[in-house]
């Protein structure tokens, strides 16, 4: 570890003034040494009180993806213990996979302040501007069969939402499967991808994607996206909003959630995409009902007009009312 | 293009006698350069015959994994035309992978005399010694949902066998899905790996590990492994068959070949797991039965016991006598 690092634990383990001549005796560093990690803090954008003959004490941190601020209290076994922070990258999941085909391990984090080339669903282009967002992968190794991914994706979906309701009191709801939205506009997109055998998982990475303190966005999305901030009318810390979802997230998945009826009680009660009339393509043609449940396997049950029902997996699902779509 | 290639093209075009001076003409290099050529390919094995007044005749070509050899003759629209070739490498499927992530396109073919790291099914290891087998991978960008990858591994399955059939007239049989033996023994395993969406496939590896030349096995799988050499008594090209699996490969891929009956027909035909008792695991249980059936989705049918049938996807089915499995 280096010194910066090591006396950034100190500081915020103590909680109080510590001396220099305390710090350089405990990391074995000279009075010099002490005093240049503590300017380089600064300028990082800690703020670092210095009194005379009490020393250094830690007033607030930045709001910045570092694996110094991501570990700092997050209570998780094994989901972001390993974090690789990027000023700026093409793509989180990208980065993951490309990290994944050389061995990183199961629950590794990737997070960038900005993604060059964001991605989203269906190979769509993902806005991702520098500062204002959280956007992130984790990587996971699961020993799971390639058709329960789709219910690993809920439970990512699940977590996203409680972090935001936890930490904002926002109403956040899911639309199936897993987008985010506040007030019917999207706050966060997520993106499951998966390296597999045909019968055995390699590894899922999931990619999170939240709107967290932007002002503004772009006018070709303006009707269907939203903001943290713009929607709770204050600033979060982004790395507070990761920890929370990363501990959301490996609490879901350590208890295999999906096979406890509490889950889905919980997740059909965030859906707002049930009982709403839904449009979906079935075989290139245009297919219309009303949303009734949620199997157990992941799959959005449709009730046609004919008052058949039909269980979605796959593709794209327009839910009348939210992000402006009308159902026909 | 290099020289050398340029100089093998005209030689294999032709068939007969080139004189350096118009292999230095129509190259629009020196006589020395032309003679530099020849030589460095003699060096990689290459029969090149020179008569004085007469010039350059190529002989037999080395039976050697090189982009110029795999594309002499090969008559495919995509598949192998884009080929990366190695000495040895760790695994065809992991670079495949790799190269995909960084955009190689549909098609593309990684071939190794070696692989140090060679995989099989369930990340099971692979022996792949120098020179002696075809340890190749493609890469497949479909636009098709993850679920019917099961399907294009069973393709895979029959090219091979139809492959080597058609080089050998070696009675070769499929184990389902895709595991190509002869007398019960097995001379190719196929690994399919996918890189998806939940709903939307990136790409597709297919590996395929085929035992051509070898003329002994280590002792922990002599009862299991045999090669086309010991089945067939003879020596085949390597290249030959690689240029006929593409062939294969890519028709049955361009036909949509599991839409029509007459693939199931002949997969069926091919397939010696149907009619023979086999045991496969069932949430954690061994499970025995009658294979019966291929379904269109390329399931294994199963005849229990008690006369149901059940569709197996996934995992391990072994079958009785095939490898000197007995089947309880």
């Amino acid at each position: 570890m280096k010194n910066k690092e090591q006396i950034l634990n100190r500081l915020r383990e103590n909680g109080e003034f510590v001396s220099g001549e305390e710090l350089s005796e405990q990391l074995h560093i000279s009075r010099t040494a002490v005093w240049k990690s503590v300017n380089s803090l600064r300028e990082e954008g800690y703020e670092i009180e210095s009194a005379t003959n009490r020393g250094y004490r830690l007033g607030s941190c930045p709001d910045r993806y570092s694996p110094a601020e991501i570990s700092a209290g997050l209570e998780t076994e094994f989901l972001g213990r390993n974090a690789f922070c990027y000023a700026s990258i093409d793509s989180t999941n990208e980065e993951a996979k490309r990290k994944a085909l050389s061995g990183a391990p199961n629950g590794s984090l990737f997070v960038a302040e900005q993604q060059t080339g964001g991605k989203g669903r269906l190979g769509r282009s993902w806005a991702s501007p520098a500062g204002t967002g959280l956007w992130c992968s984790v990587l996971l190794r699961p020993g799971i069969l390639p058709l329960r991914v789709s219910v690993t994706t809920l439970l990512a979906g699940l977590a996203v939402d409680r972090a935001v309701r936890s930490l904002t009191g926002c109403n956040a709801k899911i639309k199936w499967p897993n987008d985010i939205v506040i007030g019917g506009k999207k706050i966060c997109g997520i993106l499951t991808e998966m390296t597999a055998e045909v019968d055995r998982i390699e590894f899922v990475v999931v990619g999170i994607g939240v709107n967290v303190n932007n002002t503004a966005f772009p006018e070709n999305i303006r009707d269907k996206a939203t903001s943290v901030r713009i929607e709770s009318g204050k600033n979060l810390r982004r790395v507070s909003l990761l920890q929370e979802i990363l501990i959301q997230f490996e609490t879901l998945l350590k208890q295999n959630a999906e096979s406890d009826p509490v889950f889905w009680e919980e997740y059909k009660k965030c859906c707002i995409s049930l009982g709403r009339r839904v449009g979906f393509t079935r075989r290139g043609a245009g297919v219309t009902g009303t949303a009734v449940d949620v199997s157990p396997k992941g799959e959005l049950i449709v009730e046609l007009e004919d008052g058949t029902r039909e269980n979605v997996t796959a593709g794209e699902v327009s839910v009348q009312g939210i992000y402006g779509q009308k159902v026909e």
